[in-house]
């Protein structure tokens, strides 16, 4: 139940860690919340495994269909680092080692310059760097994409570097109505009701069980603030009016 | 870098709140560690929101290519659970309303059969029912297919049902090796040259940023627990003959 998207967004995890359960992914949540201070939609996330040809092939599909992609991962200098390989053939391109990464590792007086660290300073031909505010090489833009880092600490250092790139939309107003000890099977049909009535904005019910049983929060999302207060304010009557007694904006 | 995959799975996260940042997902990484147990390999992950034409295509696509696909979210009463709906539609059937899911919602005493409920009581025909443990409705198998809650303590519960479904494969053993003050850019030579004459395994580097710079988690997977073993020492060995001091399994 999207508002009117304009500007969209997909996010495209890259590792085999996150598939097999050894890290939970906390870059997809980060992601989201940075880009919705932009207005910007995220519309889609993939976590895909080190595989160059199911890297390319989810590259592919989600930078045709959104405004802007965020890949996280797989820019280090191990084997199993293959993200800038699968992007430059994903655009077609080749990949050069970009002389001012090379100069900052050549620089550093911590640093032997082994093979593999220069691997990281290879970008396709075209993009711009993505500055790491933390330790180590850059992310890059490239086209519609950017490709960050999967450390959690060092992406969100990046994202630091893409705000002022986004073109970003009406930003979206959320607000929630925290629903106790009354379930969603009740509360649908008024919740529903407002929801059908306001076709401008995005109302959900994200249910959660604990120990006074179901509960939910309610959120209603859109483009003016007015409005979502103002459905809110209705939203709370009518279940007040329905039996709920628990209710706390949150 | 999979271990020759045999038995397959993807989850399809199904819920605006996931994309809008609101909620961090966990069902994911459970869904992850629960099939590892059975030698299922993960080997795909989607979010999408409370878009009919986007669960399907995406169900589909991923029903088609792994032999199981796990859905979370979206089996609620409200106007927003759809997911009921795109599996039937995505599988080219009809929804009925299941006997023994009304007659224990008729049964209850607590609880009015609200025509929101009843939706909950909705499964494609042919499928069948994964016991809800937790409270509320069950979720559904159909083909390849399980459809579980979003509700994370729900979702697992309804795991629980599941694991006596699934035609497992050789369970893959991990090992990890974790190198502390030891970049990636140093440890990446012996690793990839080990990764490269073992085939048979899945060597991967799992960097991390912390008080002492960065580290990684190195860990080798596959499904002969001793020659996982074995080649984790000979990792362990030829990183100390490289200069690494800060060593531990873990």
């Amino acid at each position: 139940m999207p508002i009117s998207p304009n500007v969209t967004a997909a996010v495209l995890v890259i590792g085999d860690e996150i598939l097999s359960g050894r890290t939970q992914d906390t870059n997809l949540n980060a992601i989201a919340r940075f880009v919705a201070t932009y207005g910007v939609d995220l519309a889609e996330a993939r976590v895909v495994g080190d595989e160059a040809a199911d890297i390319v092939a989810a590259l592919n599909a989600l930078r045709a269909r959104y405004t802007y992609v965020f890949t996280t991962g797989g820019i280090g200098p191990t084997h199993d680092d293959i993200t800038a390989d699968c992007v430059a053939k994903a655009f077609g391109l080749t990949l050069y080692e970009h002389p001012d990464i090379l100069a900052e590792m050549t620089a550093r007086s911590d640093y032997e310059l082994t093979p593999a660290r220069r691997r990281m300073a290879r970008v396709p031909e075209g993009a711009s760097l993505i500055k790491n505010p933390i330790k180590g090489p850059p992310g890059f833009q490239i086209g519609n994409v950017f490709v960050l880092a999967g450390v959690p600490s060092v992406m969100r250092g990046m994202l630091e570097d893409i705000g002022h790139r986004l073109e970003g939309g009406a930003v979206v107003t959320a607000q929630t109505l925290r629903v106790d000890g009354f379930a969603e099977g009740v509360l649908a049909e008024p919740l529903g009701a407002l929801a059908k009535a306001n076709p401008d904005l995005s109302l959900g019910s994200y249910p959660f069980f604990g120990p006074d049983g179901y509960g939910a929060n309610l959120v209603v999302r859109g483009r003016d603030p007015v409005r979502v207060d103002q459905v809110l304010g209705e939203l709370e009557v009518s279940l007040r009016a329905a039996g709920a007694t628990q209710l706390a904006r949150v």
